[in-house]
């Protein structure tokens, strides 16, 4: 299961930088669900470089859906979607393929595959695989979103700069999911922006904290040991490349709480069942309590940078210095953001469906064509 | 898979907290390896609670293994270990059966399992169910020793007061082995154990951060994507009650850092490649680079406190007043150091035989007992 | 997932012939399912051995959950269930334990678990562990009946006298489910109980085909490609010891016919789509079509039998001559049926759980006791 | 897992008869295997529809690798491989479309598809999605090749014209490899196309038995119980549409033997342990011992037939005469003996990897081009 994630829902990726296509197969689908590509072409939008803080390898993602829709919805059967990657500059690389970019799976590919991975861009490595589950992803979302169950990412922090905290959740998940650089404060985000850009005249790069925000999940989803909801999400969002921590809730801070703060007290409100605080990021015991659940992922600068560094052939086994050239970003937490928006779904239809079957996130629109 | 763990060596857990009996069943474990009784009870150990900083519950854990085990090794079979649960006082729990203990699970479970659930003592949800993990990954423990992969976890933070940084990993991991209270820095314990006992005193608790080293793993270990080190661990370790964040090498720390500080540099040393830093917690791209794996729990203050708390009765839908009786940790980090340790060798154990077979962690000794 | 089945609902099965207990955990299973102690014994019950038939070692079976059930339901968590054996006689296994008795796993356990397993009367590959496959399918079975779901085996051949082929359904099923000889033909019974005695006087064996038949399916069960309805049962039926073969509808015979016999078609009857014939035994291109659910398993001979057989000592490599003592059965069809038929409970208990969730399977009783 | 099979090495299908690709993503496999594109495209080949005993619609199958591929070697991550469908005839399926041809999936597909399936030639149901089977599987069946596994499958019956028996397995499988008609016996060859042309000019289709064998697999591949080689054999051939039957050596005529027949002796041969018989074909408690592994598959008569049949109309609920137009197989047992030594390759290479570990399929090669 290297590539596949899931249960019920699967999703399967594949393809490198460089090759001639990037993809993913996501089986399990309920049929009946309307197939919006404009939908998901926005969601490509969002994970798209974009000026000076972004490379400059820029690919138009026209993406192709080869199977499992038929008239417009899914037919139950598995979506492969496929990605063309246009915009692969073919330069030589035998210059640096055995130098070890410092913070980058060079070396541990070449560990793990003894020197066959295909180390063009990255290859099997390369950020550019998000695009592909962007793509599955994005129809998760759109399922969701007919459930009630929204999903938001912004940038908390970055470059040290703070983000304003979550406010009206439902109108900050709105926002940003129109907004091309997901950060609420707008004097935050011109910060940011300049912090990124110093970066790149510095020749170097800047990371940052994404917190993303669940709405109107039900009680009750996820499990008390090996699949509590943590574990599963954080499963995935591990797979965000440069994402070195994730925590629930308050998290961190959490640890130096005492228990009477920490707790989140329930309260009725409504005739429903509430917590007055969310320190807990709306899970307790691993299951969903109907609050919404929130999370943050740490963002590791991008180890690509233009700054001499020193490492080592590792084919030769000899110390090296090494000067990265091409095309690379001074950051990524404003393109990951949406990676991570659609991974969360991807974790989450999976749950459902897992929970109240696979019909579940069928549609139940009367004017449909299923007859063709 | 709710209740099972891992793909080539698979754990299974199972009980409740005052059940007859909790425990694990451990399959595809490589026949041959040498079961060490005192060695699994010495880690059981370590999890046991002890005096005014613990809960009055004390369990014996006279584990038994009930298959898989013949003439002292294990035949390639399923390990069951059972634990019987001895201490269980079978106290009326009817006054407060309705009522969702802030922070605890009662009101997730009730969402999920309908009321059906075993709520006494927090049922399946207990930290009780631990000890099945602790006594399984103790002989994970035990086969990566002898691999020579070491694990150790340390209370890094408790309430405030920091323990030193990891010095001499071998050193320190040794030193933790044998600690019933794992600090590296004694003055640290003595203020950690005073604030345990405060907050037990005043009815409260308090939480911290374990972190955990891990020595000697090979390089090319763990996935690009989903089944990347990062995942899978985390997955696992957020099954620990009460962790809320889970972040590896500087975690957090490294979404403030540049690139050019974050990236760890190659050097040969020895004629071996090594990185000259330690900021990505020995794994590049998802994968182990020979470096130790460092990580780091979050673990949220226990949320039995003595202190009334406002709630609801789940069943009636009615605001209430809570106060909690009973047998409570102040704090679980020093019990639960153990079963990170163990969990974690249990993935290790797991990701090591998928990648070189199930034979990889048989011993190799000649003065076996094979014919009996 | 060596000892793992199921997804939505999974079993794990551990133990040897001659450990402290064999075992089961089911996990998955709804909340709220009322557990039948007498049911389950009463299934076990079917599976023990009786009169000349059978091996003389006979167990009581008296099964302990220790836990996932408490006020005599389901709670939703692993049931975990633990099954004595008692009538185990510690005789000398010495003199052949390095022969490989003919038909046997002996051999290639040796091979797979390099002489580590536990070969007392056959270890963890003993029929004895079919014991907890049953007792852990009997909730299975008990789960399906409340939903009108009702499987029955019968012994369609044994020793080449033929039963009566199924007639009415609903009427042979419930026949069977109180028989314990399963043949629905009372002259063929006697036929078989005689061959079998035959075989036993001469120090030999027989086997045998069994029939299942399952009613009360929903259309629509299964997957195209490899989760066919016909995959998932297969790989679970070959899991019972000396099934050699199964087939589905008229299966083998299908293999003769012209596409014009074998085509069951379609008709309305009573307002509901039916198939005038069944010879694709319910599963059309891997999914269920609301017939009756047919398939067969050819069970080998017992492979210990009594006469003198050639065989090797496989640790010196010497061909050796072999004459098995101890106890054992002259044919296990009369027993096998129960584990036929708690199989298919387990399987499609999980299909339905995956197809309608996890709740599906849970009663809707009023008169519970939830609250304890 | 719908459309995933296998657990260290596996296959993701995807695709409809009518859509513009289909495909199989193979991840787990070794880096530096060798691709031999030509080597693929002659397994395709076999599948091929020829001359009067098969479908009109041919397909060049001009697939291509999209992933996973890098300087003619596998790299390690996943091989994506698409297939066009060129040969599709867009006609007119209004008029049927609500009829359930007999034998079909239609029905089915609307139960569980609930009318959304892509209905046009079967769709995902389609035996062209064998194709992306073939074409993963071969690289399967070239990896094991270099390890001395061969496979070879044969038309065993058809029309109940019988081939000879297996003979010498490794003339016998290397004739097969080069034949498109996978007969052993000429003669028969002969008789079973008769048969297949007449069905055809009858309108009509016939089925048969397909026979496998495979050698040189090492003794001890296969678990006792839910994963025996047999289990988890049946579980991946029944995925080939139309097998209503598996069978490992004598299968059910094993049913109708004594022990002292069934059993096969072992016995010491030029220093290795053989069975002087193979009735058990090389399987002995679900694991394989060394000697070839021989199964049967039972093929029923392909569905599509040119007669007039009754049926229903499943959205109206009305009784309907159908006569089926279009482009059809008289028999598939021809085109699906490739299918099945793919489907099995692939099996196999999944096991030898969790046992022996991810890289032990890969190729020792010194003549490679790792650097690039």
């Amino acid at each position: 299961m290297k590539n596949t994630f899931g249960k019920s829902i699967t999703v399967t990726i594949f393809g490198e930088s460089h090759g001639s296509e990037i993809g993913a197969v996501l089986d399990g689908l309920a049929p009946g669900i309307k197939i919006d590509e404009e939908y998901i072409a926005s969601k490509l939008s969002l994970r798209r470089p974009r000026g000076a803080i972004s490379t400059k390898r820029t690919e138009a993602d026209r993406f192709r859906i080869v199977s499992g829709v038929f008239n417009g919805r899914t037919t139950g059967t598995p979506v492969c979607i496929l990605i063309p990657n246009e915009d692969t500059k073919s330069r030589d690389y035998s210059a640096t393929r055995q130098l070890a970019r410092p913070g980058h799976a060079d070396y541990t590919a070449y560990c793990k595959y003894h020197g066959y991975e295909d180390y063009r861009g990255g290859g099997h490595f390369s950020g550019r695989i998000t695009a592909a589950l962007v793509a599955a992803g994005a129809i998760g979302m759109s399922v969701l979103e007919k459930k009630g169950i929204m999903i938001g990412t912004h940038i908390a922090r970055c470059a040290g700069i703070p983000d304003r905290a979550f406010r009206n959740l439902q109108q900050d998940i709105r926002a940003l999911s129109e907004s091309t650089f997901a950060v609420l404060d707008e004097e935050a985000a011109i910060q940011m922006r300049a912090a990124m850009e110093k970066a790149a005249g510095d020749g170097d790069s800047v990371g940052g904290i994404l917190e993303t925000a669940v709405t109107g999940l039900p009680a009750g989803l996820g499990e008390p040991w090996f699949d509590s909801m943590e574990g599963l999400l954080s499963h995935a969002l591990f797979s965000i490349p440069a994402v070195k921590g994730v925590e629930f809730g308050d998290g961190f801070a959490l640890s130096e709480m005492n228990g009477s703060t920490a707790n989140d007290s329930f309260a009725m409100q409504d005739g429903k069942i509430v917590t007055t605080t969310n320190h807990n990021g709306g899970i307790n015991g691993g299951i969903t309590n109907g609050m919404p659940v929130i999370f943050r992922c740490a963002v590791k600068p991008t180890p690509s940078i233009y700054k001499e560094q020193n490492t080592v052939d590792f084919m030769e086994g000899t110390d090296q210095k090494l000067v990265i050239r091409g095309r690379h970003d001074p950051a990524i937490v404003h393109r990951a953001r949406i990676v991570a928006d659609c991974i969360t779904a991807l974790v989450l239809c999976d749950l459902l469906a897992q929970r109240y079957g696979t019909d579940y996130l069928a549609e139940t629109a009367q004017d449909d064509n299923r007859t063709g």
